[in-house]
């Protein structure tokens, strides 16, 4: 089924106590199209870059099966900048330098032929801009995922709020579950942020895993323990690309089937922190995923009887 | 088969987001003794109190079938005492108070007819104190289970490895995992750890849940995630106590039945932390208990076949 991913392209600059990257191919439209390439090539991408930002990069998307229709290349203007810095305990960075050029007057038009697009990932960004996006279907998707973050929360609430009404997933993380619904127990916070819009909540919990919930039904996909993680930077969004395109590909979005696509979302976050940017997803195999996918159940199976 | 717990017993200033509760009993040795007592009879504890300590709470550890022939009460002094004031989030507390009192001499003495216990249990205690319980043994028990903190490790490093040699299993948390091996990846601390001694690593992740590291088999349980969190203090010890009460009663130390035994040292957590100190272990029923146990593989198990 057709897939649209909206969301960042960008350079980064990235350091973590492994060493340092700059300019860097970054943005969370990126990461998300090329973990779902690995399920689906009915893939849409609806994005805007400056021309500073790489053909080769755009060529190799292409090659991935990706549609660029709906990206916008903005001449004489530079793409979306980031620049941040890991604690040493990988958990925490700090954000060291924002710039947004393109994305500071970004307005996404969906291509005519993609109004009618099963399943949609909203990448993080403005809640004003995502809505633009939802505004545009001609009919309600069969599957509305949301990413967002503090910042929005913040800085912009209420236009969040109101997105949310026409989101089906929302994927944020413990910390920012309970600032969305003012309830500490992450039960509790689900209740409320249900109440919101949104059926299915994702809470990403970074190395201690992911947790699904959707009214009196919950699942718990562990973290995978790794020799070595070089750069979380796009763990959430490939966590996010890999989990909608795998719906995409089986489209099913019963529990059971949400439960194997965070499995596999979790699966493709584990490969890509284990190099700088993008460099380990764009040299998966699907034998290495399934494989890795197991591990997930090796790791967290046990019978009581 | 027998199983021997030795550790703290204590009074407890509490102090949480939902209230405060003053001179409530605790310590190591009690909650691991409680929650243990769900599991099996053949319960021996080693420990100090002063005489300042409820002759009903003794009772009521005898009558739960725990004996108490190691239990040293010492005339004219006063018990072991804490306060703490647990964060919002209440994965951090502060320490408001120790005062060691009966603790500051303690030597533990193993009657004679328990020096050939199958399971023991060494609560947080200084590693030397430790040490001195594994040295009065007739010959190794089955299994050795010792649970430390940051603090000895911090002041007592060269003891605590000496002790380690003696060990079965360790239970720590994640940081206590990164600062006793100085790695940061848990997967690497657990190999550096093996070394130590001890051949299965448990990390306690708290609300995160648990994970069992034996060579190259691991076991990732998940955290429950509950309604109301009232008071975490006791987690750990209640988890030690039902990990090595399932095992003490089972008698049987496969990897596949510790992945049991974790579970259900997670349930007996979840449930501990649902009330103030030991008020919810002391109603407990093993109905409840089983259910509780079955909640972690409901949310949990996937297929992706």
């Amino acid at each position: 089924m057709s897939l649209i991913s909206i969301g960042t392209m960008a350079f980064d600059n990235v350091e973590t106590p492994f060493g340092k990257a700059e300019n860097i191919i970054g943005g969370a439209c990126t990461y998300i199209s090329w973990s779902a390439s690995y399920f689906t090539q009915d893939l849409h991408i609806v994005a805007v870059v400056g021309d500073d930002f790489p053909q080769k990069e755009l060529d190799e998307l292409t090659a991935r099966g990706v549609n660029l229709d709906g990206l916008q290349i903005k001449k004489g203007e530079k793409s979306f900048f980031w620049a941040g810095k890991y604690h040493s305990n990988m958990n925490m960075r700090d954000t060291l330098d924002t710039q947004l050029n393109v994305l500071a007057d970004f307005h996404p038009v969906l291509p005519p032929d993609q109004r009618n697009a099963d399943y949609v990932m909203l990448g993080n960004l403005t809640p004003s801009v995502q809505l633009e996006v939802i505004n545009q279907f001609i009919e309600r998707p069969k599957l509305v995922v949301l990413d967002t973050m503090n910042f929005w929360m913040d800085t912009a609430m209420d236009s969040l709020k109101e997105v949310l009404k026409h989101v089906d997933v929302i994927t944020i993380n413990d910390e920012e579950a309970r600032q969305l619904s003012g309830e500490h127990s992450l039960v509790k916070a689900a209740t409320v942020i249900q109440k919101m819009g949104p059926k299915y909540l994702i809470i990403k919990k970074g190395e201690h895993g992911a947790m699904l919930i959707s009214g009196d039904e919950m699942f718990i996909a562990p973290g995978l323990p790794l020799e070595e993680v070089f750069d979380p930077t796009g763990a959430g969004d490939t966590f996010a690309g890999g989990f909608i395109g795998y719906l995409a590909m089986t489209d099913d979005i019963s529990f059971d089937n949400m439960k194997r696509a965070i499995i596999y979302g979790s699966a493709m976050a584990s490969f890509c922190v284990e190099k700088f940017g993008l460099e380990k997803l764009k040299e998966l195999t699907m034998v290495q995923i399934e494989a890795r996918a197991r591990e997930f159940k090796r790791i967290s199976d046990f019978n009581l009887d």
